[in-house]
């Protein structure tokens, strides 16, 4: 037993840690600029412009349709105007799909009509459409482990609620009906699957989405139904009786075709092959304008750009803005950027995302090697007085982040409050009106901060784990 | 000047009003009787049962539909379910129309989809829709003063918003776009009428309504846009270029049909032939299950006969519940029963209706004799513990009633609180989840508290001045 020796180790240690803590890789002046931009960043309303601009002009804009294109356009003239020192774009591939009318009603034992919307790249129904009886779940496991005998030629319907929580934790436990339901309704010959839309609010919207469609033999319709009417449905099951429920749906499957990952850059002065991404994502959902999502998103990462721009130098370092293409439908933008630039992504500091919404900013989490913290607790300088506690070390930085930290790029995630983001995910409530200029300041605010002292502090972030 | 014999008389006067109030109608039985039902009120889920009942098992009823005729079925037998002495239907006659298709979207310069809903009774378009410019008017009489040439083959677009208020009072003010706006765009020559949706939400639904069309020459489609359509419309407009949107829009207008005013009475035990009516109206738009319009109020009338018919004896005169059909289309049930028991009308104490969906009872009006004003006073000691304070004696008695106040039949007002009311009105959105279990228990006890005083009071109302 070598206890001095063990504790003499654990000691140095220790103040190894303590030595990297102190080690401060923002200078008091990088700190005052930052603080400058910050209080800018409270200022204008130009962030509210950009989303406002966005939804107005170009409105809906799913990945592979006209109004995509109008956003790739309009992105590319945005990022211009505002100063960007460089704007391109990188075509991607993606699959396409045209959303037709979903009509739903119950046909016995009380007929009346229902709210549904097709899950995203759903089938339609045969022509003429498809009256089934309806087998509920109560989630996707349920549905998963019940015999093909109990669901076999109907409508299964999963009745799983989603609890509401600031950090929007309630969304994995209640999304796997979502994503894998329509498999395994279609594996155990089901005609259709209904679910409970993933969704926090009581309106009669119905949420849309993507859902796992890789290799499904034989798929069948897939619809979420509003809150109100899978109340509805419950509350006619629970009187006993067998419930009918009509299908009548239309979608088109089209060939794959372009998108585009558009992507603006302020140069860096000393080291401008080193970049940060900031990104959000230009897709929307088709039924929409797409302001929470990620309408907010966009503004708030230009608007970062535009204000670091103003500066009288450049940053140390290149300051890259992406706006991905097609993340609603699998993060298919973000994935062939990371597999595109394979080659540079030792080049790239950190990336982080702004993609949950227009709430107010609350948490400033990171993923960094344990080394670097130091650079975050001085960000935390700056945050803290917007209202912004320090949070953990395993951010994923976003959902389009997240596909470069499986890579080992280290991120940082400005959480924001998300607790009525799923009131109006993916339904055609989306709409400017659900942003509130002042908070959209108050985000920008954190953002420049965060993103400028990352592309002017000396040293690097280094490389964190990656997941294999 | 004889001012001291005015003095005197004034002096007298207020004696005699004094006396007035003095006299108390309500013996202190009467009072105990109607505070146990009261509280047996509070403790009651049968009001919320019968709307979720008629919501689940019935769900839309526009007059003359198919779901009408259901809903007259399901009203009857809910009645003799609940131990009405008598239940009846007398027939009324209804215009009939069912709801098609409105799409609209804007084709230039920012093509994007538009969320419409026809208003009520309203046309289609060709076959093929139109598309015409866009003509925005600040109201309904900016529309009515505007020059013909000026609207002429354009879509004529009231962008009025509607105030929030607990007595729903900004509700005037804004639909005079809806009942005025077709008539003064079909005069002026307009291709369609556009207006803001008569609401206070910002969410993704058109408010659907009734509008003024007897006698209107060449009726045109009339749309109601959602909130957040409004502003994205306005915001293109503000852009200074010419907007143009296309609308295809399919309604059928039919024949003439029957729907019904539904009866069910709690009948006197000394005085059968007079009675309290307390109504609701059973018909709904056809977009939502009509819980809050008026689903509660159908429900709060029933459970509060119910309650009465509880009792060891049945009160001193008749209770009776008359479920207005036809309401939503001009309260066509009221004006045929008024019309068709024009000799009862004296028979009739007095009458009150529930229909401002499903908000808490905060105030008690009246329409009464000033000489009657005390037993207004005796039921306040029973309504002050609910929450509620007296109101004003301008009380129209609700929608349907008001026909009868015309006449010169007092009323009571039970007002609830509106706030959100106008969220939901007239929209998909009206659904049971917005109904508060709790506060409509609230209700009940109030309504049942001045139902059975009145009908168990010594003496009678009165009459007040009519309209003429």
């Amino acid at each position: 037993m070598f206890r001095p020796l063990l504790t003499l180790t654990g000691g140095l240690i220790a103040a190894l840690a303590v030595s990297a803590a102190q080690a401060k890789p923002l200078t008091q002046e990088d700190l005052s600029v930052a603080e400058v931009l910050r209080d800018r960043a409270l200022e204008s309303s130009d962030a509210y412009s950009i989303v406002e601009s966005l939804t107005v002009e170009v409105g809906p804009r799913p990945a592979g349709s006209e109004g995509d294109r109008r956003a790739v356009a309009w992105a590319q003239e945005k990022m211009k105007a505002l100063g960007f020192d460089r704007v391109y774009t990188e075509q991607i591939e993606v699959p396409r799909w045209n959303r037709g009318h979903a009509h739903a009603r119950v046909v016995a034992p009380f007929p009346q009509p229902l709210v549904v919307t097709s899950l995203g790249y759903s089938v339609g129904t045969p022509e003429g459409g498809l009256t089934a009886e309806i087998v509920e779940f109560a989630d996707v496991e349920a549905l998963i482990k019940a015999p093909a005998r109990k669901v076999k030629g109907k409508i299964a319907f999963i009745n799983k609620r989603m609890e509401r929580a600031r950090t929007g934790e309630g969304y994995g436990p209640a999304v796997g009906g979502r994503s894998k339901g329509m498999r395994a309704a279609a594996e155990k010959g089901a005609a259709a699957l209904l679910i409970r839309s993933v969704g926090t609010d009581s309106d009669r919207f119905a949420h849309t989405g993507m859902m796992s469609i890789n290799g499904v033999e034989g798929p069948v319709p897939a619809l979420a139904l509003s809150a109100p009417d899978a109340n509805l449905l419950e509350a006619m099951l629970k009187r006993g009786k067998p419930v009918q429920v009509q299908l009548d749906v239309h979608n088109q499957h089209l060939e794959d075709g372009p998108s585009f990952n558009v992507i603006g850059e302020i140069t860096g002065r000393e080291k401008p092959e080193e970049v940060m991404i900031i990104g959000a994502h230009l897709d929307s959902w088709d039924e929409s304008t797409g302001a929470l999502d990620d309408g907010a998103g966009v503004a708030i990462v230009m608007e970062t750009a535009r204000l670091i721009a103003e500066l009288p130098q450049r940053p140390r370092r290149t300051l890259r803005v992406v706006l991905y293409g097609a993340e609603e439908i699998g993060l298919v933008g973000a994935k062939q950027y990371v597999e595109a630039h394979r080659s540079e992504l030792d080049n790239i500091l950190a990336v982080s995302e702004s993609d949950f919404g227009a709430g107010k900013i609350w948490r400033f989490d990171t993923r960094l090697p344990e080394s670097k913290f130091a650079i975050a607790d001085q960000m935390m300088q700056l945050l803290a007085p917007l209202g912004i506690e320090r949070g953990n070390n395993k951010s994923s930085g976003g959902p389009d982040s997240s596909v470069f930290v499986a890579q080992g790029v280290p991120a940082f995630g400005l959480y924001q409050d998300g607790s009525d983001y799923f009131d109006y995910h993916h339904t055609p409530n989306d709409t400017l009106d659900k942003v509130d200029p002042k908070i959209l300041q108050q985000n920008v605010a954190a953002w420049v901060v965060m993103s400028f002292l990352t592309v002017e502090m000396e040293g690097d972030l280094g490389r964190i784990p990656t997941d294999n």
